[in-house]
Formats: structure tokens, C-alpha cells, sequence
């Protein structure tokens, strides 16, 4: 270790360890995951965030349409670590690599590493149309989930009071764009809050006149799932009353009219935007490894090309692999299998050892549209509908951190089954208050 | 009315009605129990508030220490009003009334009213104080209740990473002003967080150094309940480590030293404040029936003085009452008793009939300091400890709106109480967004 970069070891008030120090960037799926793996093994773990908060992405949607509440999929990330002395879990952004010096450079101060793991994951992509971006509602995360929760209540609140039937179309109409798992699970969330929920709550507004447009470029919803599953899951929206438009490609949205390629228009002030997404890169990571949608390139041991001592795994990482010639898909399973392998081949760096090559297992995947409306592909067999709802239920249930969330999540499921009411239709938006400093 | 009330009766987009209309400003807990007697009534009811629902104020306190979910304390107004026809509600701030017109002004435009209800309850009293009021933590809102428990948990992550001894002190200690039942309860929680779950979130800080200080004005904690109560709720929290300060004068706070009138100082970066409240009174409202502390004068039917058709209740309202020679205490209770008061007369006068005094019937107070610790005073028997946390839990459980919410926050608290571990601990902030315009 250099130095300086001693230095900055000290400045980052981590205890010092004769054991080497494994930097984690990011606490989702594949570096949480990680992390919990090393947690008491002879390293020392640095896990960083920006969030306090671990995060459960496939179900942002249930929190966007009031199905469940931001605590339920959210779990603190300092409880899953009480019991490992050898992990410190540090509240930062940050803000660049410099694998020179083998440190990196955050909100918090300089941290210096013996090997760093990049586990960013990936936010919204608007492919660089600023405009949509000024406009849109991104959902990825628990905040922008919130966000557009408070955003379709307030327009309902507002569409009570518009002044013309144009007014209130443009305030109850609501515009998916992408018909990806998550395009396809809001619109149907969407849907059913329209049916059972929204008219009982607005006995004065005509949800007849309420339209839900899902819009995708490509010829088909679920693109990477079967085509009975994406059939189905058409079938299942048009059957809710979802205008599902596919091979639309949308050109502009300035926050009231969107315009796709072919010249249509849908007017709205709620565009949600679930169209794509590009990787979290951090500057200080060679510009020549970073492809056009922000994924990293790495070796088959998910090492940054070029690199001894810095990883990339999940979203972020982007790994040929034997079919997966351009990368794999930018999902859950495939990031918890990244962290389990680099876990095993970390251990075995450590003991001079050959790392082993990645090999992805598709799981299978799966979508949920509405009340017993669901469509799942396993390696050997796929089905849709009650079975699969079912199925998809219980494999999100086990996946969820903590047992009282489970359990949590199971009664709201339950509740919300029964009394087709979800009641967690509050909006509560914190102001920024006069005068107010940084903790510090 | 008067023909141009009738042109913002329009532009209120309100049905019309052969029945009065009533408007109820506020639905705390007196405007709520009123909207919901009036429910099915031969009346027309426009309830508005600010927030889209209803907030149980006693549970403040568990939101900013992590204990509940805010969910699970507020309740959305519209789900109240599903099977009400005659009851619009409306998300609106009030500007100002009129009282010559019979109307009000808001931010969704003019209503007219028939009879006007002011229940808009009271907010934080800094006393004038503006330095005070800029750094320091109010608790009278689901949203002030978020943000401290967001700032408390920086605080630590900050501490984590201080320089100084002097800074990770300021970082750690709390002062709490105001030795109310909020203060009280407040401080109760927070020396049960140093205990119980702090030290597990964060092993590298020593919790044997971070201070609770709260501080009263007068000779007592809980000044209004039995000398019984008093002493006790102190010897608990002295038992808990919370160092009681009373007989202490609050003068000065600059975001980190808390300086007394005695030339004590207390070094901190969160300074709760539960020294005061005072009524949200609204433009319009005679300057002369306005007390120092913002409660507005009324008779012994709450009909405002030199009114006909204008009532203020709840914490709003000041009323001389047999021994109440200065008001009835800003409680619960009282606002709820003036509701139902209200209720039967706004019956009788609609049908010509005389109007009857309200009488405050006390049933009692309470409050919680911790685990099997509270103090409870009723008519005839005053009794503390396990018994007396029993039955808080037991009031305070089945007062709250909705059986779900009643059964959650049970749930919450069983998880809890046998886990010593609240897992609520999420800094979740919603950050306004670039180029966000309204929804209109």
C-alpha cells in the first residue's frame, strides 16, 4: 500500500486490520449479496451506499400504486450486519476511482482498497433526450416509487377541480412507456387501481374516461421472455382495458402531449417512462471499457479488463459469455450469481489460487399483471395465469430481506386481496425546510 | 347568498344542493369527527385539509424514533368517506375567509358557505424566537415526525466519520425542549433507541457518551397531570439515562449550542422542540378575538363572538368554561367532545331549535415513557408502570382510524416489544426534481 494512500485510510475512519480490505460499491442485489457472503471471513468489507437502505426493485411498482409501503421493501442495511464485526457500512456517494493508487474518492473522504467491487447497478436511460428526462417519471428506486404515488394522486385531486374536460383527460390519462417487466406490471397495477380502487375514492370523476396506454418500440411486451408469455400478458392488459401499442417508438413528451416516430399523439401529464436503463459508471474507469449503455466490460471472473484488483458485477458489468454475447440480461439472478462466484473466487485469490469462470443459470423469469394474472417461464416449462400468480407470489415473498417483512408483505397481500382496497393512498412529501444546514 | 358567492360556488366545482352547506377547515381529530357525524345527514359537507389524510398526533413520536411506520398513523380522508355522498373533500390550503360573503378563499379557488367550521388545530410555537424555530426539530406533523427521524439516523452515519470528539458529541447528543407528553414520550423513545438498537446499527460508536437532555420550563414534567405522574414519568426516564433538566429556560440555539437563561450551555446539532404550541388561525378572523398564542374566542356553543354561522373547535379555539377560565387543555379529547357537541347542534339550529353548551367531560390523561413504563391519571384512580403501559397501549391502539391500522401497529409493536428492535430505520427523502412543474 502506498503512503498516501495510508493516509487516506485514516481519514476514512475505518479500523485498521491486518486482514485485506474488499471494497463494495453499491448495496443492491449483487453487492449486498456479496458482502453478507464475507461477512466473518478473514477480510475486511467496506460497503458503501448512498442509501441507508437495501432495495427490493421488483416490487417499486406495488409502492408506486399504493400496494404496499416504501418500509416493506426497503430493509436497513446496518441490521443485516450486527452479527458481522468485519463488515463497516459506510453512507456515501461517490464520487471517482482511481485504481492507481487503488482508492477511491467519496462524499465521506478517500478509502484506499486492496480490491474493489463496483456493484452500481443501473439507473433510467432517456437515451439522451433531455426532454423526456425534465418530463417523465422514472421508477428506480424506493424515492422516485414515492414520487409517483404523490404524482398520480395529486393529478387525481387536481382533475376534481380542472377547468375543462380536456384539463382533466390530460390530469387521469396515464402513458407506460416500455413494455419490459416493469412497463408491464405498472400498467396493470394502474388498471386494477382504476377499477377498485380510484372510483370509490373520486365518486365525482368518470373513471370510464380514464385511459392507461402502454407503449413499446418493439414488436412484442416481455421481449426476453416467451412468446406465450408475452402473449398472454398482452391478453391479460387488453382484458383490464390497457391500450397496449407495440412497435411505437415515443419521439418527444413536454409534459403534457407525447408524440411518438409514426406522428400519434396521447395526451397526459403522467408519462412513466420504464423504457430502458444504462449503467451506473463512476468516473476514473477506463472510458474505452465503458460501452454505449454504461456497462463495464469484464472477464470471464467478472475482473475489469485490464485490471488485477477491481470488479464489476451486476447491472453495471457486461460479460461475454458463451450465448450471451452481449452480455447477459441486467437482472436479479444474474447478480446474485455474480456476487456468489466472485465470493468463491475472491477466497481463492486470497489463497493464491485459480479463479473459476462465471456461467449464468437461467432461473427463469417471470411477470405479474393483475389478480391471479401472471406469466412464468422455467427452464422446462411455462405457464400463466392463477398457478403462476400463485408462483410468483410465494418466489417474491422468499426473495424479500427479513422475516417480518415477509410477513408484513404477506397481510398487505392479503388484505389488499380480499377488500380490493389498498389503503395506503397518502401522499407525504417532506419540505424542505427554511434554513436548513447539513448535518454537519 | 349573495349572487357573486354563487359564481365561486361555480368555480369550486362542488355539486349543488338543496341542503346547507357546511365547510369544515381542517380534519384533525375535530374536523374528522364532525365531517364523519355529519355523513348521510340532510347537509351538503365540503371537508378540506391540506394532506390527504388524517394524522393521529399521539404516535408522532413512535414515527421520528423509527417504532412505526408512517403509514400506520395516517389514514387516507377519502377511504372515510366512501359510503358519505354528501361529503366532498378537498386537498386545498385555506387563505383567508370572508365572512361578509360567506366564503372562503383556497388554493383550488372561492367556496361559499351556508356554515363555516374552523378546526385547522394548532401548529409549533417558537414564541417569536426566530433563530430558534430555524434549527430547530418541530414534531407536529407525519412529515416533521419523518424528517427528525431522517436527521437523527445522519447524525449517526455523520458521527461515524467525525474529526473531533467535540463534533461526534454534538453529532450523537439530542436536547428535547418541553417537558409535555410529546417531549416526554420523545425522550422516553430515544433513550430506549441508545439502548436497544443504536449500538447494534452502529458497533463503532460509543453510546455510553451520547447525551439526552430534556429540558422544562416549569417545576414538573407533564405539568397538567398529578404530582404522581409527574414524579414518576421523572424517575423513569432518569432511570433510562435521560438527564431531566427542569425549572430551565430555553433562550438561544444556533444549530449547535443550546444556551439557558441560568448561562448553562448543552452542545447538540438536533434540538427537538415540544415547548409550545399555538393555533392556526386564517386571515379574515377578527384581530380582536385572537389570544396571544393563536386561539381564536368563542362562545359556549364554539360559535366564534359576534358570529351567526362561524364555529371554531379543537385546538383553535379558545372557550371560558366553569373552571376552564383560560381555555380547555389543546387535547384530543376536548376537540373530539367539541365535534360531537357541534354535531347535535348544528342539527338543532338547522331545524330552528336552541343551541346547547358544551361541558368538557376529562376522562383522563397519559403518558408512555418506555417499555412496561407510563402514568396514567383518570377521574378516580391514578396508577403507573407495567399496568399503566397496558393500558395506554390498549387506548391508544383502539382509538387509531381503520382495523388494518390497528392490527399493524399492534403487529409493529409485538415485533418490537419482543425483538427490542424497531427495523424502521430508513432515511427515505424525496428529493425535488429538476424542472419539476405542478400537476397542473
Amino acid at each position: 500500500m502506498l503512503p498516501f494512500a495510508e493516509a487516506f485510510f485514516m481519514s476514512s475512519h475505518l479500523p485498521s486490520s491486518q486482514s485485506p480490505r474488499i471494497v463494495i460499491l453499491g448495496a443492491g442485489f449483487a453487492g449486498l449479496r456479496l458482502a453478507r457472503k464475507l461477512a466473518n471471513k478473514p477480510v475486511q468489507v467496506v460497503l458503501i451506499d448512498k442509501n441507508n437502505f437495501h432495495q427490493f426493485q421488483p416490487l417499486f411498482y406495488q409502492v408506486a400504486t399504493a400496494g404496499l409501503a416504501p418500509s416493506s421493501i426497503a430493509f436497513p442495511i446496518r441490521k443485516v450486519f450486527h452479527k458481522a464485526h468485519n463488515v463497516h457500512f459506510r453512507v456515501a456517494e461517490v464520487d471517482r476511482i482511481d485504481t492507481l493508487s487503488n482508492s477511491i474518492h467519496t462524499s465521506i473522504g478517500s478509502i484506499s482498497y486492496d480490491k474493489l467491487v463496483i456493484a452500481t447497478g443501473a439507473d433510467t436511460n432517456y437515451f439522451n433526450n433531455k426532454q423526456i428526462e425534465a418530463h417523465a417519471l422514472p421508477m428506480k428506486s424506493v424515492q422516485e416509487s414515492l414520487y409517483l404515488r404523490n404524482r398520480i394522486l395529486e393529478c387525481m385531486e387536481a382533475a376534481l377541480v380542472a377547468d375543462s374536460d380536456e384539463e382533466r383527460a390530460a390530469l387521469m390519462n396515464v402513458v407506460v412507456v416500455g413494455g419490459g417487466p416493469t412497463g408491464t406490471e405498472v400498467s396493470g397495477a394502474l388498471a386494477e387501481m382504476r377499477s377498485f380502487v380510484l372510483p370509490k375514492d373520486y365518486p365525482e370523476l368518470d373513471f370510464d374516461t380514464m385511459e392507461i396506454h402502454l407503449i413499446e418500440a418493439s414488436p412484442r411486451l416481455l421481449g426476453p421472455m416467451s412468446k406465450d408469455a408475452s402473449k398472454r400478458s398482452e391478453d391479460f392488459l387488453r382484458s383490464m382495458g390497457v391500450k397496449v401499442e407495440v412497435n411505437t417508438l415515443v419521439e418527444s413528451y413536454d409534459g403534457h402531449t407525447v408524440t411518438t416516430k409514426d406522428g400519434r399523439t396521447f395526451i397526459t401529464n403522467s408519462l412513466i417512462w420504464a423504457a430502458g436503463i444504462k449503467g451506473n459508471v463512476l468516473e476514473g474507469i477506463p472510458e474505452e471499457l465503458i460501452i454505449a449503455n454504461g456497462r463495464v466490460k469484464v472477464d470471464s471472473t467478472n475482473k475489469m479488463l485490464g485490471s488485477d484488483n477491481v470488479f464489476v458485477i451486476g447491472d453495471v458489468a457486461i460479460m461475454e459469455e458463451g450465448n450471451f454475447t452481449k452480455g447477459h440480461p441486467q437482472v436479479a439472478q444474474v447478480a446474485i450469481q455474480q456476487a456468489d462466484q466472485l465470493y468463491v473466487n475472491l477466497l481463492s485469490q486470497l489463497k493464491g489460487k485459480k479463479m473459476k469462470p462465471f456461467h449464468y443459470k437461467d432461473l427463469g423469469s417471470m411477470a405479474t399483471i393483475g389478480r391471479n394474472k401472471a406469466v412464468v417461464d422455467l427452464p422446462y416449462i411455462k405457464f400463466q395465469g392463477f398457478v403462476a400468480w400463485v408462483f410468483w407470489l410465494f418466489i417474491h415473498l422468499m426473495s424479500i430481506l427479513g422475516v417480518k417483512n415477509k410477513f408484513f408483505i404477506f397481510l398487505e397481500w392479503t388484505v389488499n386481496y380480499f377488500t380490493y382496497d389498498q389503503s395506503l393512498r397518502l401522499v407525504i412529501k417532506q419540505k424542505p425546510r427554511d434554513g436548513e444546514a447539513s448535518v454537519k
